[in-house]
């Protein structure tokens, strides 16, 4: 399973206040708490900084490099930002980074495709166009295949790319749930070799006991296949979940994985 | 969701104890308090007592039906108790008791179909053959078809089938999970109407933290369309789970039973 852990995100004040004061220990500790709890990938977002989101950035970037050995998913809503960060984190590192994220919206796809084309970076590509958030199954999967054809005929390798197909609150439409589900299903059917992503917290808005809403439907997301999930890694009741799930789901020979952790008290 | 408790059963010391002492008190507070956890058939077994098996049954199904509104759940594997019990059930009480279990065994087939056939009576069916436990997901499947058609060509209707295709111990085998989960999904959508049951606490044997597994692997189960299950409804965790995984799942209009679940505290 591919963990992106999405705490160094410059929405969160901690990490606002750390960017500001140039205070690198605490984006450090932030990369290497979530790089020893078990993310595979560390999200570095500075999208609040209008201006200087390069260079806190690339500022971000380098202290998650520094303090871990993980690659980083470089999270930005301008083409702009993601290209030049993109050049500076491969010149300082052989670890390839994730684009978080290409979409189907068309100025998206002009932007960011050619960023990615041809190349060996990884990409989220989320199940989104003109029209906005799909709702159906339908229009999920319809996304999905126009995203991965595109991405396919541009030389981008199906293994580099993972689908996120959106997941909106379940308090606002009851299928919502087996709308994203079965979009996962289906996807990781149809296109072998592609790999799916969500970050799923929007399920649970309005309900209570989130937290405990979120973990069920990440094993549920898991049963139909998701093999990547953008989260903190810092929540050991959902990391428990996803290793007990995916050793449910048969990804975990001689249940491994499963007995490490609980070894390691990450089971409790 | 169809809840099966499976707690009175003579196996269990206490049960088998207060059915010696002829102690009315404590089986009527094992069925009571299970219908009030949430149970919809109260299982009922008396298997350890040879020879006296078909009298204390009767005793044990008197209580349940004394202390709840709950149609029982009539576990033996004799069917000549089986076949005794019913009746007495019938002439009790109008509500549609359910037969544990039919299987594909020869004997089995032999003996408890004619006490099914034609009539509204609801069985589980055991995926399960003279070769013994099933291993593949098409094992399973092969042997859920053969039970499905057999029975339904003996005028019992398919809602009133609740196919179990057993769960072994992933410990034993990695893929004991899918070979589960897929049977589960495979059997929902090619039989129209049938349901799908199980006790799935098996799954996590040889592993530490087993109420974790089977919890998760509950989600994972009704993920993949399960409708039923056979578990000791005072385990409030597992309760829970049920619960949530069903509104995630969709069968939860405006999640009013989560809601509802969760302001009787059922959810924490």
């Amino acid at each position: 399973m591919i963990i992106v852990g999405e705490l160094i995100n410059a929405t969160r004040k901690v990490v606002k206040t750390a960017i500001e004061a140039i205070d690198s220990k605490v984006i450090q500790k932030l990369a290497s708490d979530q790089a020893d709890a078990g993310a595979t990938y560390i999200d570095a977002n500075a999208g609040v900084f209008p201006g200087k989101e390069t260079k806190y950035l690339k500022w971000v970037i380098d202290n998650i490099l520094k303090s871990t050995d993980l690659p980083v998913c470089i999270d930005s809503a301008s083409h702009k930002v993601i290209e030049d960060v993109v050049k500076y984190t491969q010149e300082k590192s052989d670890r390839i980074p994730m684009i978080n994220s290409i979409s189907l919206e068309k100025k998206r796809v002009e932007n960011i495709l050619p960023i990615i084309a041809g190349t060996d970076l990884k990409v989220i590509a989320l199940c989104m166009d003109e029209k906005g958030m799909p709702t159906t199954v339908e229009q999920r999967v319809t996304i999905a295949d126009k995203l991965i054809n595109k991405l396919v005929q541009n030389n981008v390798k199906i293994e580099n790319i993972y689908v996120d197909p959106l997941v909106q609150a379940l308090s606002t439409n009851i299928v919502f749930g087996t709308a994203f589900l079965t979009s996962v299903k289906n996807i990781m059917t149809q296109y072998k070799g592609v790999h799916t992503m969500c970050g799923l917290s929007n399920i649970s808005f309005g309900l209570p006991q989130r937290g405990f809403i979120n973990r069920n439907f990440m094993a549920m997301a898991i049963a139909n296949g998701l093999d990547g999930a953008i989260v903190n890694p810092l929540d050991k009741k959902m990391m428990a979940t996803i290793i007990a799930a995916e050793t449910l789901q048969g990804r975990d020979e001689y249940c491994m994985e499963y007995l490490k952790a609980f070894r390691a008290g990450k089971i409790s």
